[in-house]
Order: structure tokens, then sequence, then C-alpha cells
């Protein structure tokens, strides 16, 4: 990208997302992106390099420019970034590295594509044909609804603290159990294993260390956590799971 | 951070910090920051978040900012800039994030606070009332004594090799044992298993591969290492193990 | 670095490289380096920390600097970038941390000498004496090879996702088999285990899921995959190894 953009201010948001997991790169990149200034993002998480799934770029209504593969991995941030104005396919190849591998489209595709827009060089309109926003891959919706008046949710991701990301945030919590207030006390079901106890709380350092809290996490939604502890690790949950929360 | 400050050059040292381990954030930052300029630094290693620990701005001596939970974590990077020369409290919301939640300090109010000085749109006293340093909340000392003609020591921190950085330096190796001469031998009792045989030397290829050696590490500490071997692991020290170092 | 060139723009290219594995880190700096403009480049992988080997600075053929320890690591690099020009040893102490110690010559010689090259301050001749360009440590070569019509080859480098690189690339893999076209089935002996069966593929969406490809990589080696799983881990390959690759 500094070949392109000689002036590029590169920031790494993380080399660490787990192997193929495409969700978890989506949990992060839609995280991160609302805090960064409008600028252009390259994310790659992506199990079907070289196959048929189109590189694409997508402008968000915020301004920014998302750019990799169609998977699903872009579609949280674009809309945490007030939706997708327009997409378009990556085929204008003189905007690729000259000598494009198989195997390697961060660096022969996104990175030269989203390197020449930051330059100014190339406008969005000169990356390649629109593709209609509808035919974009979308992963599987995680939400959280209300039954038999549980809140019932899915896990979206877990942090490396083993902290635990719902779907859902107080909305569907005050939607379930009306006002919720700090030191108030949950039943959670959990696939494997006994449920756990919680306690409502506004950050880890409200319980004992050790205990168990339910809170809205940073981006808003809701999360489970073990204070000091790994709570994914110690009761299994990974992304995907389904619990269920009621009043203890 | 740069949606404050444009042209911000962010260096990020680690987010390799173990989880909680406000000690090992304490060494690190106290081992890189003599080596950059003067400058804004943040750090975050906070088990306490949420919990009524203040956020800090520390002014050290040699004209840098740190900036941080008043865990403890910043007081001897402080020290190793030339001391703390002002401590306030950042009470300033409007230099926080506008949304500011009670989990992610990091971004909603260290980060902003800091990239706000940095920009020189604010200066170090409008981040809140002063407070007392020795008000600062400290990690217990480790420090280097003799005792009966041998050198009691601390671990104080584990690297990524697992070699053994411990409490005291040049000087209190002299204070000991008199003017110590590359090749010289000691042995080393350790908590856990038989104790160690180490030759003092300035390097790592100074002895042969696997052999234990005791040196003045790059920031001036002793320490113990294997060379090309993981030490700690090996014998099972860490942060907080007292050693005790006698001529073999 | 900062400190003595303000204005360097400074790229991690990767500070996860195993421990004292030289090959890695030269294989991770000749896959990395042409992609990046011309610039000085600090690479440090150093088992011999302290010893004598010597810290030199090679100056390749496209204009670039390269600065670390003379074991070998800089050379293949200094290769793909069209070949070693000069090579100097680092004698100007004038261009290191005043105070340098023996165990972190990154930080007190590498570093300082490439900022001061990079700042524009020092010129290249005046980092220390030519040395000659065949006295500089080399590394052992893998090399390919067709033997009674068989393609001998050695690992040179195991990335992150368990995927096997192989020496030599598309006009070894026609010396031995002519014109080789996808889906082209081939049997590779392994030093450990039974064989594999890998079909000849561009990418690795063009196999089945857990199934093995042949490949050509993105640096133009031959490489060894299972799609979506970690055939080194599998069949325990590592760089070294020889295998060999036969028509099936």
């Amino acid at each position: 990208m500094l070949g392109i953009c000689r002036d590029a201010q590169i920031v790494d948001i993380s080399h660490a997302v787990a192997k193929y997991a495409v969700a978890d790169g989506a949990y992060l990149l839609r995280a991160a992106l609302p805090w960064f200034p409008v600028g252009v993002h390259v994310a790659v998480v992506d199990p079907g390099v070289g196959t048929p799934r189109r590189p694409v770029a997508i402008r968000a209504t915020r301004g920014d420019v998302l750019i990799g593969p169609d998977n699903g991995l872009l579609l949280p941030a674009a809309g945490a970034l007030g939706g997708v104005a327009v997409a378009r396919e990556l085929a204008n190849r003189d905007l690729w590295l000259a000598d494009a591998t198989s195997t390697f489209h961060g660096r022969d595709i996104f990175s030269p594509v989203a390197a020449h827009l930051a330059a100014g060089v190339a406008e969005f309109d000169a990356v390649g044909p629109e593709v209609e926003r509808s035919s974009l891959v979308r992963l599987p919706d995680a939400s959280a609804s209300v039954r038999n008046g549980d809140l019932a949710s899915t896990v979206t991701y877990v942090d490396s603290f083993g902290n635990v990301r719902l779907a859902g945030g107080r909305a569907e919590l005050e939607a379930a159990f009306g006002d919720v207030t700090a030191g108030a006390a949950f039943a959670v079901t959990v696939p494997r294993g006994p449920g756990l106890r919680a306690t409502f709380a506004p950050s880890f350092g409200h319980v004992e260390t050790g205990a168990t809290l339910l809170y809205v996490d940073s981006v808003g939604n809701l999360a489970l956590a073990d204070n000091q502890g790994n709570l994914a690790a110690r009761v299994g949950l990974r992304p995907g799971d389904g619990v269920r929360v009621r009043r203890a």
C-alpha cells in the first residue's frame, strides 16, 4: 500500500482473528470501525480464496470504503457505518498488482485497490461494476428475542478474555424484563453443563473476582463474563451457541 | 486517536501483556519508554475497570505524559523518565468520547485524552484536578539486598524467551560480591526444585547452548537465562518469586 | 528510531517469528520485501547475540538497505531485491546508541543505524568497512531437483495455517513432469507417516475442504496444503524435511 499511496496512515486493527472465522472477523470490524475516522478499510478472512467468491468494495453511508471478499465479512461493519450505499465488484485489474496470484488476494487485489482509492488516483466508481446490494453474501443473523418472558439470544463472539458477547442490547433486555438495575440477578441456560447465575452490573469491578456478570458491552451488546476469569473456557461457550436468560 | 489528532504517530509497544498482569505491563512500559522520544503514552492493564480506581495523567520530569489507570501501571516508567512531576485525575469529560462506556476506558477515556494532548488542543492542566503524588497507587517494591553475604532478589518479569528479570543491577551485584568478572560462577536458589548454576556473562553467546547465565540485561537489571532455552519454564520461575544468589 | 528519524514510516512486518528460527525469519523477509517500496529494512533473529557474529548492512541492487546480524537472515531477501551490491560491517559506533548493551542489538545497534540512514544524516558508506560479499554467512541452500523422474524438494517454511512451502517453483515442476495442469494428481512421500495424495490446483478453493493440494504459492514457490486444514500438523512436516513428488 505504501508503494502506491506514499503517505497512507495504516492502522493494523488485528492480525489475530481465528483462522477461517469469518464471523469473528466481521464482529471485530464492526466493533472497531465506528471509532475510526472515515477511511478506506481492508479486511480479509477468506477461506474461499481462489474460488468464484467476488472481491468487493462497499461504500458505506458514512463515507467509508470497505474492501474485501464478498463472504459476509464486511456487511455488519457497513451496517454500523450507516448501511451500504453502493457496492462494486473489484474487476478493474488496472488497480490490482500487475502479477496477481490466486492465493494472496489481500496483497495482490484488496490492498492495492484500497491504496489507489486512498491516494485519490482512482475514484470509487472505477473499481468495477456495481453489484446489487441484495446479492451481497450475508452471515446468518444472530438476534435476540423474547420467548415466554425469557430472553433468547446467541453468542456472537468470544473475546481474548473469554468474555461472551451476545446478540441484542439494552433494548432487548428491557423488552424482556422491563427496567433492569445494577445488582439484578439472572439465571442463564447454556448448551453444555449447568446454568449460570449472573448479576447485572455496569462493569467487571462491580462484582466479586470470579463472579459472573451480565452487562452491556462497549459496542452496546449484551455480554456475559467472569470478573477476571475466562467464562467461555469455563462453561464451553462458543459463537453460535444459544443462551436463555431469565430473572433469578 | 486519529479522529482527534490527525497526524498522530502511534506506536504499538505491545498488545501481548498477560491478562490482568499489571506488574508485567509496568515492567514493559518502564523498559520501553526511556528509548522513545518525549511523547504522550497510553497504557491499559486494568482488572479494576469500572470500579472507583482513578483514571490519571502523570507528567514525568522528562516532559512525557503517561495516561492510564491509577493502579501502579505507570509509576515505574514515570520513575525512569525522571520521576513524577505532576499527577492529575482525568475528570474533564470534554476530553473523553461523548459516550464513554464503563468497560472500555482505553478507547473512551485514556486514548481521547491522550489524543487531545498530543494534538495540542488541550493543555495538561485541563485534564482534571491535581492529585497528591503520594496518593498514587504503587505496586509492591521488588528490591535486591545483601543478606549474609548472599544477594537476595525477586523475579520482576519473565519475557517471551523465558528469560528471568530480577530486581537490582550491577551495583547490587557488586555490593554483595565485589568485583565480578565474566566467567564467575554462581549458585542460585529458587523456590521450586534444585538450585541453578549460572555463569556471569555479558551475553547469551558467551556460554554453551543450554547453559545458564547471570547477566545485566538491556534495561540494567540482573537477569538469569538459559542460552537458547526457556529457563522460566524449565525451573518454574514466575514474577514475585524470591531467588538467592551466592558465589559457587 | 523515531528519536533519530522523526518522520520515519515504520512498518512492523512480523514480531511472531519462532524463537531462534533464522531460516524462518529469512523466509518471511524474502517473502515480504519485494512488495515494499525501496527502504531501510531491519531484521533480527539472533541466537548469537553477544558473540563475534558481525552486525552488517547490505545494499541490495534495487537500492534497499538491509540491516541485521550476519547469520544468513538477510541474504535471501537481498537476493530477491536483485542481489547484494555492497556489504559493510556496522563498526561506526557514532551511529549506535551511546550506551549499546550486549543483549539487545536490535535496539542499540541495528535500529539506530537504520534510522540514521533513513533520516539521511549518514551515508551508507559511513556505517563501517566493506566486507567481502563471499564472506557473508549463508544458510544451507534448499533446492529442488529432478531425480529418476521424481521431484525431490525440501520444506523451507511452515506458515501459521500449516501450509508447507517447498524449494523450487513452476520451472522445477515442469522440468520434472512437463506441462502440469489443474487437477493433475501427485503422490508425495514425506519423512514421517504414509505419503500424501495432492491435486495440483491454482488455489485452496479448487479442492474439497480437507483435501490436499499442490500449488504455486504467492512468492512463486511450490507448496502443499490441506484446504482449511493444518497439513504440517497432520503429517508432522517441518522446515528442512525432504519430500519427493511423483505423478500419481
